[in-house]
């Protein structure tokens, strides 16, 4: 496409480094930030890779995210702490919730930790896979923003609360990261970018007629849980849980805010190296996956779990380049 | 209607525990079995309560439920521990292993037992209310028969793998429990029987298109996963979850079973006690409710939240008696 630019991954990883160096993190924090903003990317992840920089260092500028905070411990007790973000950069926040979760996890067998006053994760991804590589079943959710309505309710009084689960893979990972919501706004604002229809219903229309018109979504503010009353209803769980669990703020919270800050997030990690079926593991896994690639397609449709799509996004891009839209790219550089 | 007989709940009870003990289950069992039924069928969940009773002895008489196991340790670590079911009574598993839980919760902070080779638990909320109601936060999930096909597949290769989260809140429970088909072949079938539309499409019919019948559907094996490829990766994560972390089959080999026998289960629990913030979470549970309820409805729809119904429904049943198809009590009464 003509209003796309091809930019290699180290490529956009230092442009990256080099607008948080302006803005003021130190350079061990730039680094760790510019590599997840570009392994996001790199991944497929776009909406919460390099079509969410701008919007980030937005929030730096404003001083949402607070570019020098570290965590800090709250309480503990077993496998299960309770850490505070202190409005700091929610990827390193979370890193480091997820390398505690499993610090404790091979203490505990299973590792719990939460963080309030924390900011937005970007892709919960990225740190199901950082479990997982590592050989740890991962577990983690977090609150947003109130954008989606409860069921049968016209106003968004819920989040889309992104969910993740990962488990080691082969050299690779089985990684899941879905919000409750049919479709992210990120998402829907990349498809009305390109002028995209959405695949299935994403909300309603002001009229209350479901809509697969991601431009007419976006402004009636009506986006579709999942499964209708089921993904609702999860969503709000995971809410309550992410509050009471971190000590931290719900949705409705949240949504009295300045931005989307200070919210709270749940990270559990398991030892699989302590159970004891740990050395059958890998051949368990392959044997489901096995069975699941089994399955007869509806026409020449392919049949792909949860991270598969990953791997070959990340081969395809470090191989040929991260195709971005011009515009987009234009705009950060001018960061 | 003319078709249905009302039953007071302690009739119910007494009418199972004495099949069961007709079947053979010693004094305790029948009673902790048949509180269960009861229970179920008392709070609104028919179709694994009373309409799933008559099926329930039927595994026992087939010997697929062995009445007399136990479940056995197998091994653990710190907050988490592995248990065999040993091919016994779902529901009565499911008791010792969230009551095991909320041991090692309180050890632990965090606790988690896994159940291999377990049977049907009937409804995963009954664990739900019971760790809520002590106190406990719960998450819950076992897998089942492969019912559910991978997204565009043909073929049920996917479990509908039920999740619970319970927490208490004022002397009742929030609790979601929820399976990832979007109906249950339990519901379809009640509303085959009612002869009842699904309120929202259910599946796909034989030619692939969605459809509301649930005739049509349990003819087509074809039921919809909610929120269409989410809900079936979410199935398959809680499948693998279930499967590597208690050692036991995934739905692809419970599927190759003579019933549906032999599941994988993982119990969690979190000790609120033991959280910074215990003191508040009541607060806090009622703050997030509240605002929840301030949803503004779609015309005069009431917004409810997961276990409100079971609260109502429970009240209403306790009064009036338990509302039964009538044919369906009979054949229980034969039994």
């Amino acid at each position: 496409m003509n209003n796309t630019v091809l930019i290699q991954s180290n490529e956009m990883q230092n442009a990256f480094q080099q607008i948080l160096l302006k803005y003021g993190f130190t350079e061990k924090k730039a680094e760790k930030l510019a590599e997840i903003f570009t392994v996001n990317t790199v991944e497929g992840v776009y909406t919460h890779g390099v079509y969410r920089f701008a919007r980030f260092i937005q929030y730096i500028k404003d001083d949402l995210v607070k570019k020098e905070a570290e965590p800090s411990f709250i309480s503990g007790f077993g496998g299960m702490e309770q850490w505070n973000g202190n409005l700091g950069p929610g990827p390193l926040n979370a890193i480091n919730a997820t390398e505690r979760a499993i610090q404790l996890s091979q203490e505990n067998g299973i590792g719990c930790v939460t963080l309030a006053n924390t900011n937005h994760w970007m892709r919960g991804g990225y740190y199901g896979w950082l479990a997982a590589k590592k050989g740890f079943a991962f577990i983690g959710w977090t609150n947003t923003l109130g954008i989606m309505p409860a069921w049968k309710a016209l106003d968004s009084r819920l989040g889309n609360n992104p969910l993740v689960i990962g488990v080691p893979f082969n050299d690779e990972a089985i990684v899941l990261d879905m919000a409750f919501s049919q479709f992210s706004y990120g998402a829907m604002e990349l498809a009305v970018m390109k002028n995209e229809e959405l695949s299935v219903p994403g909300g309603f229309d002001k009229e209350g007629q479901l809509s697969k018109d991601p431009a007419v979504i976006l402004e009636s503010r009506r986006p579709l849980s999942i499964g209708y009353w089921k993904g609702a209803g999860l969503s709000l769980l995971l809410d309550v849980l992410a509050t009471i669990l971190s000590a931290g703020l719900p949705v409705a919270e949240i949504s009295k805010q300045k931005g989307e800050v200070s919210l709270s997030q749940v990270f559990i990690c398991i030892d699989l190296s302590k159970l004891s079926n740990y050395s059958f593991i890998p051949g368990i896994l392959k044997n489901i996956i096995d069975d699941y690639k089994q399955s007869v397609p509806d026409g020449s449709a392919k049949i792909v779990y949860p991270g598969e799509g990953v791997v070959q996004k990340r081969k395809k891009n470090l191989q040929d380049g991260i195709p971005v839209l011009k515009e987009k790219w234009e705009e950060i550089l001018k960061l």
